[in-house]
C-alpha cells in the first residue's frame, strides 16, 4: 500500500480537500496542549474542516502515551458521536501520530486519519511508515498497530515554535536514514548542523530522508525483511531513552538514536568489519551536537535486559541488531553476544568521554 | 488476503504443522476457564506444541471481554517473554477468537495467532473474518482490529461439550447466512434442528455457512461494501443483545441475531418488498426454537440509541441496515426512518408473541 505523503507549507488546505475526498462526516482533531496552543491557530486559518472540527487534547510528553490516554480518547470519541466515517487529524509530534493513529486503527475497527507532524522528528519519524502504538509495561510502543494514515503533510510551517533541542533529535533520525542512505547522504548531514541551517536546506535534507524511509518501507510493509534497516541505532537507542525515562531525567529520541547510532557503529565494525573512519566523523558529530549518554558499567545490566525486550528480537535470548558493512549497507538481522555488545559499550565511553 | 480455513477432527496436528512451517518459537493458549477444563486436555493430546505451551487464561463471557482482561494478558505475554515471533492459539468461542485476536494483533504491532473455536457459533461466527475486539464503554466490539489468523481449523470434536442453548445460538448465525444464501439454503436450515442434528449434516450446514460468509468477506475485508450484508440481523440483534445485558439478563448472541433477523425481515417487507412467505416460516422457527425478545415499547427510546451507536452507521444521524429483496439477496446500506423501525418492532412483538 502506496503511502501518501504530501510535502507543503499549507497543511489545512490539504486536509480540507483530503477529507472532502474522503467523504469525511466529521473531524476529530487530536493535539497536545502545546500543540493546541501553537499549531492549531495557523492550522484552524487554513482550513474550515479544522476550524469546525472537535479537538481532543492529550497531555504532552511520551510519558503519556499510554493505555490510560488512549482510553481516553476511545470514549471521547465514543461521546461525540464518532463513527467510521468520521476522520481524525493527529496534529502534533511522534507522541500524538503514535497515539492518535492507534486509536484512530482501533476505534470501531479502524477510522481514517491524516498526520500532520508539527516537529521535525515527527516528520522524519513517526509520521510516515504507518507504524503507531503506545507504551507498555516500561517498554516504548509495546502495544500497537501497523495503521494506514489517509495522508501525512509534511512542513516546515510548524518547526518554527520548537525550540533548538527539538531539533537536534529529529536530525538525530535525519542521520540514522543518511548511514543508511550512503557517504554522499552521510556527507551532507555532517556537513550541516540544525542550529544553523537554512530552510531550503532543511525541506530538502527533510524531503530526501522522508523518500529514503518511504522506499524501505513500502518494500515491506510489515516489518518482516528490509525493513528492519530503519531500526539502525534503535536497538541500543531504544535502552538509553528507556533508562533514561526510569532515572527521571529523560532524553528526546533523537538524541537517543544518535548516540545509539555511534554504539551500533562500534558493533558493525567488530562483526563485520565496517571502517572506523566514518565511524569516527560520526562519534565526533554526536559528541558534539548531542553530548555522551550519561553511563558507568553498572548500568549494563539493565541495558542488556531492556534489549532483550526489544520487539525486533527474534527470540526472547537473542538481542536483534541491524548493523552496517559500510554506510548505504545495512545488513538486517545481526545479533550480538552479550559480551560483544559490553565492549561496544566501552568503547563507546572511551570515545565519547562518557 | 485469503484465508485459511481447515476442516478437521484433529485440530492438535494441524497446530503443530502451521507452527512448524511458519517457525514459531514460542506457544500462548488463550484459553477460557470453560475450555481450558473441557477442550485444552484434547489438544493436548493432538499437539506437542500445545503440550509445551504457556497458558494464559481468562475469565469467561462477553463481559469480560474488556480492555482490562486484554492489558492483562498484553503484561502476561511481555512477563513470559512473548515475541514476535512467537505464536498464540486462540482456544475458545467468539469470546476468546475476539479478544485473544485483538491482543496478538497488537502485542508488538502483531504476533501470529490460529484460531480453534470450540463452539458453533465461534467457528461460524467470530473465528473466520479477520474481525478481533472488544467491548467498550458499554457497546460491543467498540474496539478492535481487522486482524489475520494465520489459520482457523474449524471441526465438530469440541461441540459434544456444549450445551444444547450454545448449539442453537451458533445456529441462529448458521440461519442468518442461510438467509443471504438463498431459498435452498433457507430450506435445508429451517427443516433441521441442532436438537437432533446428525453429526454429518451438522458438518455439512457449517462448511456451507463458512464458506458463504468467506465469498463475501475475501470480496471485501475491511467492510466498506458488500460485507455488510453479514450485518443483516445485527443492527437490531445487537441492540436486544445490549439492553439484555444492562438488564442483568444476557441472552446468547445468536438468540438476539435469530430474532433481529425477523425485525429486519419485517423492515424488508415495508422497505423492499420483500415476499412475506418466507417471513412467515423464519419467524416460526424463531419463535419455535429461539422465542421472543422480551420487549415493550417502554424499550423503545433505548433501543434507538443503541441502534444509533452501531459501528456500521454511516453518520452519527443514520441507522444503517442491510435489508433483503428475498432470501438471497442482500441490499446493503439501507436506512430506515425511526418510525419505520418502531414499527417493525410492533410488528415483531404481534407475530412472535412478545
Amino acid at each position: 500500500m502506496e503511502e501518501r505523503v504530501i510535502f507543503t507549507n499549507a497543511p489545512g488546505e490539504e486536509i480540507d480537500s483530503i477529507a472532502g475526498e474522503a467523504g469525511a462526516t466529521q473531524i476529530f482533531v487530536i493535539a497536545d496542549t502545546n500543540t493546541e496552543a501553537l499549531c492549531l491557530p495557523l492550522l484552524r486559518d487554513q482550513s474550515t474542516a479544522v476550524a469546525t472540527a472537535r479537538v481532543l487534547t492529550v497531555s504532552p510528553g511520551d510519558a503519556n502515551k499510554n493505555i490510560d490516554t488512549a482510553t481516553a480518547l476511545w470514549r471521547a470519541l465514543g461521546n461525540a458521536g464518532a463513527t467510521r466515517r468520521s476522520m481524525v487529524v493527529n496534529l502534533g509530534g511522534g507522541m500524538v501520530s503514535d497515539l492518535g493513529g492507534f486509536v484512530a486503527s482501533t476505534f470501531k475497527r479502524g477510522m481514517r486519519y491524516i498526520n500532520v507532524p508539527t516537529t521535525l522528528l515527527g516528520a522524519v519519524d513517526a509520521a510516515v511508515g504507518g507504524k503507531t502504538g503506545i507504551n507498555f509495561g516500561g517498554l516504548k510502543n509495546e502495544i500497537g498497530v501497523f495503521g494506514h494514515p489517509e495522508a501525512t503533510i509534511v512542513g516546515t510551517c510548524f518547526f518554527g515554535t520548537l525550540p533548538l533541542v527539538e531539533l537536534q533529535s529529529g536530525y538525530g533520525e535525519i542521520l540514522k536514514h543518511a548511514l543508511l542512505s550512503g557517504p554522499e547522504a552521510l556527507s551532507e548531514v555532517l556537513g550541516s548542523n540544525v542550529a544553523d541551517i537554512s530552510a531550503d536546506t532543511m525541506l530538502r535534507l527533510l524531503r530526501d530522508s522522508i523518500q529514503l524511509k518511504m522506499r524501505i518501507v513500502e518494500s515491506d510493509p510489515t516489518e518482516r525483511g528490509p525493513r528492519k534497516a530503519l531500526n539502525f541505532g534503535h536497538t541500543v537507542g531504544h535502552a538509553f531513552e528507556a533508562i533514561a525515562i526510569e532515572r527521571g531525567t529523560p532524553v528526546p529520541h533523537g538524541y537517543a538514536v544518535a548516540r545509539g547510532c555511534v554504539v551500533e557503529m562500534i558493533l558493525s565494525h567488530m562483526q563485520l568489519a565496517m571502517p572506523t573512519a566514518p565511524l569516527y566523523r560520526v562519534a565526533a558529530y554526536v559528541k558534539e551536537n548531542y553530548g555522551a549518554q550519561p553511563l558507568s558499567c553498572d548500568d549494563y545490566p539493565q541495558l542488556m535486559q531492556l534489549m532483550r525486550h526489544d520487539k525486533k528480537n527474534a527470540s526472547a535470548d537473542a538481542i536483534n541488531f541491524t548493523l552496517l558493512k559500510n554506510p548505504g549497507e545495512p545488513v538486517t538481522d545481526c545479533t550480538a553476544p552479550a559480551t560483544d555488545i559490553e565492549t561496544a559499550l566501552d568503547i563507546y565511553r572511551d570515545i565519547m568521554g562518557a
